[in-house]
């Protein structure tokens, strides 16, 4: 068992395509919107491939070493995730072209690149679908659906759906994936964008794809082309099953924000977070920890941000919290200065590229963290060390060879001064180590280090 | 004005692409029908581009020098006029890889290659009218269609069609020709494909789109990427409009086939044959008629074969006449070796493979007149200069400087003796030609040769 030694070193930046940056206003659809208007489902802004490689200067000055861009195969909706050919880049976005140079330019920065491989379902424009529409039972494609009855109701919202679709959406009809031919199919995609240069899948829903030999031949069909190929399973829970040598290396560690929102929420303390943090760091394999993918948020959820009614330093202290922990740092493009959004489709808000609106002391905040866990191993690679969990109060240390950094957090609104119990890292009684960011010297001093927090912040010492 | 040189001197071939050959059954459908089984609308049977590699010799053994494909991009049909992606080879035909060894194997061949140009209308799986199924009003796409109300009624069969359709079909919206987009789109189409090998377009019903400048500036993105390509258009009817400098080359001369069938079903003597001829010959420029595609039938008729109720004389008369007549001859795959065929899908039938299946003289009868078209310029080149029409008879000459052929026909059931008259083209009492085909010495007496021909027949004399 081993998952790719860059993601652990990884810092991923999440870009929803349509709205990160626009380089080609000549492939805009005809009615695109003006940048920075209020999102809609259907409204596009024009952002493109082109955008993300004219902005790749910017990635690199804030320290991201990998990209994971939601879909961008053809589809008629602004998110993409009802695919109408796997094998075509939206012309909206850009062409093969655009592409390999995305590819180039991610690779020449030393940075990786993996796309949103959505295989549960697909759109009412996928080739097969559109087949079935037009052939009914005569269709040689009826069988790569669940089809109850002939013709469709795909789009007479007078009737309800004959087929099965995620979530019973008329507009995402259910791939049939014990069906031979629509496996092969899914793994020719798989492997087809491993050999155009792309760096791993991040897989959507794959628990509803609930067979584990079809996700063991994918991933091995992946690791033939590229064996350094992560591949990252959306599971918004914690679940051993799907990360391991035979599913996913990692997965889309939501519940690590979910702790982090009830307790800067104020609605759950440091116990219940140390709960849930501790049941997940015992659902996984070391490895497979370390290769998690770490979110605050998504263009599936509010932004963090929000969810904290705007307080900064809420917002702060989850980078802080994020930064240190197990598992490879996921930015959503735009959280680090400081967008709003609430459920989508306001998550999906176009980046603000005017400077005047970003919030320059949280990005610089951000950079900072981001640097440290790079000069740091222990952050990317130590063990994880629970060492307090009472009030708001948790610290934990990440531990590797005879480096360690301590984590303490005051999840309250009040300054408080923690005594953090240090013997499990092996730090006696006199030991001097640093802040991490201000460089202020702390000494132990007993069992215990010592820190004054001022409301809703925390430190790195080590 | 100047139409292209190779097209003069062309035999073409026209393939129906799941009819013709089956050279990879590994991109069948799933659905894939025995080869040979009774056309329907929906049956695939398998035909392919690397069908038409493997049979690159049988094409080169009958004299064919240039094919015309029915459309082979991405489509739920068999007859695939419903496009769904024009970038697209449909994968049940082959790949890109396969697209451009065909145009190798072409090439080098010394044949060329046109394919069909279906730029009226599109099917329901292109992207932009999906967009506009899923959008709606909201639609970047909504002005590249004809559209009356919202939603579309696209696949609800209760429902009357509430969008511009070819002839009313909901299967093939009408795109919006008129829309800047829509030409750059289909202009760019035209050019990718040039850009890409082929010789040239047919048009689909272009007078449909029924503007002199889109055409003009089609042929000018087409010229400017190969001023040797051929733009012919599928215009039934004989009209002077559609073939000139700032239109088509050539049309798909269906008229030569009514006056044929016409003419060899006994509806209509030779004086009504003709006068059809004549307006024909009138109604185009000389270089724009020698630039004629002529078809005795295509995947839109009747079979010629089962027009004359299977009677092979009548059916080697119409290729007599034809391989001699003003245009490029087009056979209609399978013609050559007697299949059969209703209106379509019937018209449709798998090529017969199994030589036992085969007319052979037929066949050798089609193979000695294109040999002898090839050989003889003036049939291809030359003036048409009408000598006789009464009752069943029938005679043409073909002039080209010195070189003279004449043509008589026999259309009748009954063996007659005809004198035609001959000083029209020159040749004096005592001047001694030749049967092209069998060799047979006449002399002209007086003003007239004359031949002696079974029913249903004629000759070539030069």
């Amino acid at each position: 068992m081993s998952t790719p030694d860059w993601v652990k070193d990884a810092i991923f930046y999440q870009i929803f395509p349509d709205r990160f940056a626009n380089g080609d206003p000549d492939n805009d659809p005809p009615n695109v919107q003006k940048w920075g208007s209020t999102p809609t489902a259907w409204g596009f802004q024009g952002g493109d491939l082109r955008g993300i490689i004219q902005q790749h200067d910017y990635l690199i000055d804030l320290g991201i070493t990998a990209i994971y861009l939601n879909p961008i195969f053809l589809s008629p909706s602004t998110h993409r995730y009802n695919t109408s050919d796997y094998y075509q880049i939206d012309p909206k976005l850009g062409t093969m072209a655009d592409f390999h140079d995305l590819v180039d330019c991610v690779h020449q920065n030393h940075m990786h690149l993996i796309l949103d491989g959505v295989f549960n379902h697909v759109g009412r424009g996928f080739f097969a679908f559109v087949d079935v529409l037009e052939n009914g039972e005569k269709s040689g494609y009826k069988d790569w659906f669940h089809i109850k009855n002939f013709p469709l109701n795909a789009y007479d919202d007078g009737k309800p759906i004959n087929y099965l679709g995620w979530w019973d959406h008329k507009s995402l009809p259910k791939l049939n994936t014990s069906n031979k031919l629509v496996r092969d199919y899914i793994l020719n995609i798989a492997r087809y964008w491993i050999d155009q240069g792309i760096d791993g899948w991040r897989l959507d829903v794959p628990n509803e794809i609930d067979d584990d030999g079809f996700w063991e031949e994918f991933r091995k069909v992946v690791h033939d082309a590229n064996h350094e190929a992560y591949l990252v399973g959306e599971i918004w829970d914690v679940n051993s099953r799907w990360a391991n040598d035979r599913h996913f290396d990692g997965l889309t560690n939501y519940p690590v924000r979910d702790a982090l929102v009830a307790l800067l929420q104020g609605r759950e303390n440091a116990t219940q977070f140390d709960a849930r943090i501790e049941a997940l760091l015992n659902a996984y394999e070391h490895d497979n920890l370390l290769a998690m993918y770490i979110p605050l948020d998504s263009h599936d959820t509010e932004r963090f941000k929000t969810m904290v009614a705007g307080n900064i330093d809420k917002l702060k202290l989850a980078f802080l919290f994020q930064m240190a922990f197990p598992g490879a740092p996921a930015i959503y493009y735009g959280d680090e200065v400081g967008v709003d959004g609430g459920k989508d489709p306001d998550s999906r808000r176009a980046f603000p590229w005017n400077e005047n609106e970003w919030n320059l002391d949280l990005r610089n905040w951000v950079k900072t963290l981001i640097s440290l866990r790079k000069r740091i191993p222990c952050l990317r690679r130590g063990d994880f060390i629970r060492l307090l969990a009472e009030d708001g109060n948790y610290a934990f240390a990440r531990s590797l060879g005879e480096d360690r950094v301590l984590v303490a957090l005051n999840a309250s609104s009040k300054a408080r001064r923690i005594d953090v119990p240090v013997s499990k890292i092996g730090w006696k009684d006199g030991h001097s180590v640093k802040d991490c960011l201000s460089g202020e010297k702390h000494v132990v001093n007993g069992e215990n280090i010592t820190v004054n927090l001022p409301g809703w912040s925390g430190v790195w010492i080590g």
